[in-house]
C-alpha cells in the first residue's frame, strides 16, 4: 500500500493538475445558478418557519440545523411530541446534488421531499391544508406569496417550491479539496492527497463520485460482509418490494462529512474513523491499517467547504386568525 | 375622553417636539454600548448552541427565538422530553433592560437567568457540569474561550457570561415611536399619537416606562378587579414567602409587543386587543371603548424595533471524545 502512495504522489507531481483534475471521479461543488432571488428568500424564511408544524415547534432548521452541517447531529431525529425518528437525519447541504430525496430514495426531489417531511406524523405532523390555512392568515406571507408566484397561491405546492428552491442555495463550494481540484496544488496537504489516492485506488469512489461525492447510486450496504445493525430498515425493498433492494441504500453525499456525525442509517457510528473502516471492511472487504485509516479520514475532513451563511430572517408576525399552535 | 384626545393633540402640535419628547416617560432604546465583541460572538455561537441541552435538542434560541420577536409563540414553552413549561416564555429582545429576570424576578441578572434555564429540568435539563464537559471537549470552543476569557476557563459561569453578553446586543432601536421620541414628528401618524397619548392619560406609563416599556417594577396584578386566571403561579409571593406579593409580577417590557403573542404570564391572552383592554379593567378600573383600544394598538406597534439581524453563526464540530446528546 505505501508503494502505491508513493507512486500515486509521483503521478500527482508529474501531471498538470488542471489536466489532472479533470480525469479525477469527484467535481467541485459549483456556486448555485440560475436561483428565483425572491422565490429563494422566501423559501429561507419558510424554512425557518416554526408554524409550519402544528405544535408551533419544528421548522426545517430544527432537524437540519444549518449551523451545524445541515442535521441535527442525533442518532435519530426528535419529532413531533418527542417521537424517537425512524432513520438518522441526512443533510440538506448539497442536498440539491442527490439523484433522489431520503436513505431509501422514495422523494425525486426536494419538493417532495419537502412535502413529506412537513405531513409525516413522526416529524412535523401538520397536515397540508392547515400549512396553507396558517400561512394565508399572516399578512406577511399573503403579500409575499404575491411577489414571488404570478397567482399569489399559497398552497402545499408553492411553500415546498419556495423551500426547494432555497436548499439549492445550500451547496458548500470552495472546500480544500475543491480548491485542489480548480488547481491550487497547496490546497490540501501530501498526508491529505495520500488518503484521497487510498480512497480512490481501493474503490471508494466507485460509488462516492460526481460533485456530492455520492448521492448518484442506490447501492447494497454490506457486499462483502453483512453490515451488523439492529436497525429494522430494509432500505429500499420497503418502496419496490424486491428481495434484491434488501439493504439497498442510497449512497450518501460525504460532502461535509465531518460534520454530519453520527453516521450510517442507524446512526451507529460515532467516529470518521470507524466509518472508514466498516465502509472498507463490509463494501470493499478490505481492512485498513491505522495509517490509512488516518489518511483517509484527513482527506475526508478536506470536504468540508464554506458553510452557508446569511443573515438571520426576521418572520411576520401571525395576523389575528391565524390558527395558533397546539402542542399539547 | 375625546375631549380630552383633542386637547393633548393640540399641545402635541404646540409643544417644540425635542423638548417635549425629553419630558416623556418612555425613553428609545440605545444602541448597545461597551460591548466585548468576540466575547459577544462567543455567546451568540452559545445562544444557537444544543449542545448545551442533554437532549442535543435545546437552545436558548428554541424557546427564545430570534426571528419572531425572541420568544416561542406558544402559551407555554416546549421543554425536555415535551414537558409543558410553567409559565409564558418572556423576550429576550431588549431583557437588558429589565431590572431583574422571569416573570417572578427570581433571577437579578441575565447571566443568573442563563445558567437556571440551561439546568431548569423543564426546560434544558443539563447539570451545569455537564456543559462544560460536553464544550471542553469541542476544540472550536477551546480555543474560542482563551481568546475571549484570560484563564481560558469552560465553565458554566463563563458560558453564562458570553451569553449574557450577547444578549446585551439583542436590544431593538429605532423604532418607529423612538423615532419620534428623537425628534421626528412623522415617524408615527396622528393615529397612533393619539393611542400614546390614551395609553399615557389613562396611567399605563405608571409602569410601562423608562427604555423597555416595561421591566422596572414588581406590581401587583389585579388591583381594581382579579385577574381570571386557572394557572397556579402566585408570582413574586412563591420567592418571598410573604403574602403581600401574592400576584405580584414583574411588569413585562412592552417593546416588539406585536410580535410576543399571547401575552400575560399565563399566555391565555391572544391579541393585542384583548391585552389592552383587560389590563384597563383589571389595573385601572377603565373600560375602554373599542375606538380608545383601537388607538392604543396601534401606539402600541409603533414600539415594534429594528429585529436583530446577524449572519448565521457557525458552530464548531464536536471533538472525538464529546459526550453524546441522549435525547431518549
Amino acid at each position: 500500500m505505501k508503494r502505491l502512495i508513493v507512486c500515486l504522489l509521483l503521478v500527482v507531481l508529474f501531471a498538470s493538475s488542471s489536466t489532472f483534475a479533470k480525469e479525477e471521479p469527484i467535481f467541485p461543488v459549483r456556486a448555485p445558478k440560475l436561483i428565483d432571488l425572491a422565490k429563494s428568500e422566501l423559501g429561507k424564511k419558510l424554512y425557518y418557519e416554526r408554524r409550519l408544524s402544528q405544535s408551533g415547534h419544528f421548522s426545517c432548521n430544527l432537524c437540519h440545523n444549518l449551523s451545524l452541517g445541515g442535521v441535527d447531529n442525533l442518532q435519530f431525529p426528535i419529532g413531533d411530541k418527542w417521537q424517537k425518528g425512524r432513520i438518522n437525519t441526512p443533510t440538506v447541504l448539497n442536498s440539491s446534488l442527490n439523484f433522489s430525496q431520503y436513505w431509501d430514495g422514495r422523494a425525486a426531489t426536494l419538493e417532495e421531499q419537502a412535502r413529506s417531511s412537513i405531513e409525516n406524523p413522526a416529524s412535523m405532523a401538520t397536515p397540508h391544508v392547515l400549512v396553507a390555512d396558517v400561512l394565508k392568515t399572516i399578512p406577511g406571507y399573503v403579500t409575499e406569496f404575491k411577489q414571488v408566484f404570478d397567482d399569489g397561491a399559497i398552497t402545499i405546492a408553492s411553500v415546498a417550491s419556495a423551500i426547494a428552491e432555497f436548499e439549492k442555495t445550500l451547496v458548500t463550494p470552495n472546500s480544500p479539496f475543491d480548491m485542489w481540484l480548480l488547481g491550487n496544488k497547496n490546497a490540501i496537504s501530501e498526508y491529505e492527497l495520500s488518503g484521497y489516492k487510498i480512497f480512490k485506488n481501493v474503490g471508494c469512489t466507485n460509488c462516492h463520485n460526481g460533485p456530492g461525492v455520492g448521492g448518484q447510486s442506490f447501492q447494497k450496504l454490506g457486499v462483502f460482509e453483512p453490515y451488523k445493525t439492529t436497525h429494522p430498515s430494509r432500505g429500499r425493498s420497503a418502496i419496490t418490494g424486491e428481495l434484491i433492494d434488501d439493504n439497498v441504500f442510497k449512497v450518501p453525499l460525504l460532502r461535509n462529512i465531518e460534520l454530519t456525525y453520527p453516521y450510517f442509517h442507524d446512526g451507529a457510528i460515532k467516529t470518521l474513523e470507524e466509518a472508514v473502516n466498516t465502509m472498507g471492511r463490509v463494501q470493499l472487504g478490505i481492512q485498513f491499517n491505522d495509517d490509512e485509516t488516518a489518511r483517509v479520514v484527513a482527506f475526508l475532513k478536506t470536504l468540508t467547504g464554506v458553510q452557508p451563511s446569511f443573515p438571520l430572517p426576521t418572520l411576520p408576525a401571525s395576523g389575528v386568525d391565524t390558527p395558533r399552535p397546539s402542542p399539547f
